[in-house]
């Protein structure tokens, strides 16, 4: 049951980043969302497209940028700059009142850089709720404003931080439930949690912390997909109503609960 | 006489776009202007290094870049992204509740694309206090917050346009202007408007619309001014109650008026 002043919090990844045309359907089927709402992107693929003609080598471990400086000024540019006002305009073009953020406006989203270990994942920064500005995030979408959120945060001390934007969607959501119902749509390019990744018909309907573990010792979910549902869980744990996660173009399915995984 | 209550709108632009030390000591000057506050910045030269590592070569016609479409999206992810995001968090880890805006962003800025006749400028703006969105800027710097503010526009069509910075600071004084005191700062590397460019002890400190035209028709000033002063007439003219242009560095006498170039 949904009350009728729910925010919704939208994450969008994955392929549809990378697709003009599929970003425009599910930008509308976005607009389209009844009541408050917010709007996080991830990255695509374009920042390693544009890093390769920069010269800049995107280097991964264990599914995760290293940052190093030269990568966060690349991301800072795609995110922030590219991907973040490209959506805005978009949605402005569909007559919603968007606004980009980084973690850094109006100090939304400060974040904690990883400390180096083994690995030094250099600017990468760990968000969780804490490091959320409810109020100001409440005061924008109370007078009208939807914030559309890049995977940046900040340190607090003068420099920008690459964050993931599933966690970034979590700790929104998990912030705005302490004052507001919040949910979570987290949309991709499948049509949910699959239990073949090959086959889109294995959708499964409801996962909660028992099958999540399940599924996790089976083998049966992908690296990808591990972080995503930890970050449902977390969300659902911490005071978040639902957590959905699907295609981005069945959005409305998504959301009257119709089509893809219920995260419970 | 500068009443309580003024918002003073800064440009900062020219060379100290392209000097971090020279950027930092200028933003703690601008973090402790009294009152509410409006930056906007330039694109600095790092969107021609930029371009020119990705193979995008930078076209100019009397003094304006022609914006083909990835000339548009090199300065929406420098002056949106790296700049904005960047400047963003610096003056966040000064204290000051900065957030970052394109014209995008809320709508704040709705310019006309230029229309092509001999020349085809290509993805660039004209900006007018008309297409201010004066309630919301209003809405932000009432609520405590300091708009920074790229030089980017949209067309309200789902289009980001490349728009003139000093043609902004001069749009949004000026439609500010309307319903508060308001006062323009135009911060660069010289000290003032020079009589000999290379003399900068010749700071011309009071100029009018007609000493300006004088100024003009001798020959006496450079390219690059021409458009500065005809925006802070224009802006004199409509209602802005006083606008400087001088060196950032003096940004403290400048606001007293003990340097820089009065425009009355």
């Amino acid at each position: 049951m949904i009350e009728s002043n729910t925010i919704t919090v939208v994450k969008i990844g994955g392929n549809v980043m990378d697709d003009p045309l599929k970003l425009q359907v599910f930008l509308k089927l976005f607009v389209a969302i009844d009541g408050q709402k917010i709007l996080v992107h991830g990255g695509g693929k374009i920042a390693t497209t544009i890093g390769n003609r920069l010269g800049i080598e995107s280097k991964y471990v264990a599914g995760r940028r290293l940052t190093d400086k030269a990568t966060l000024d690349l991301v800072t540019m795609v995110y922030g700059g590219l991907l973040n006002k490209q959506i805005v305009a978009a949605l402005q073009a569909l007559g919603c009142q968007a606004m980009g953020l980084s973690g850094a406006d109006g100090n939304s989203i400060l974040a904690k850089r990883r400390e180096a270990t083994e690995i030094d994942y250099g600017f990468v920064g760990d968000v969780s709720e804490r490091g959320v500005n409810t109020a100001f995030l409440l005061s924008l979408i109370q007078s009208g404003i939807v914030p559309v959120i890049a995977p940046l945060t900040h340190d607090g001390k003068g420099s920008l931080l690459n964050s993931n934007a599933d966690s970034i969607t979590q700790a929104v959501a998990t912030a705005l439930s302490q004052v507001r119902a919040t949910r979570i749509i987290f949309c991709f390019e499948k049509s949910g949690v699959l239990l073949d990744p090959n086959d889109e018909t294995s959708v499964i309907q409801k996962i909660n912390a028992t099958n999540f573990q399940e599924l996790k010792e089976s083998g049966r979910i992908t690296d990808g997909m591990i972080p995503k549902l930890s970050n449902a869980i977390t969300a659902i744990e911490a005071g978040v109503s639902t957590v959905v996660i699907g295609q981005a173009e069945e959005l409305p399915q998504l959301i009257d609960g119709s089509k893809g995984t219920q995260i419970t």
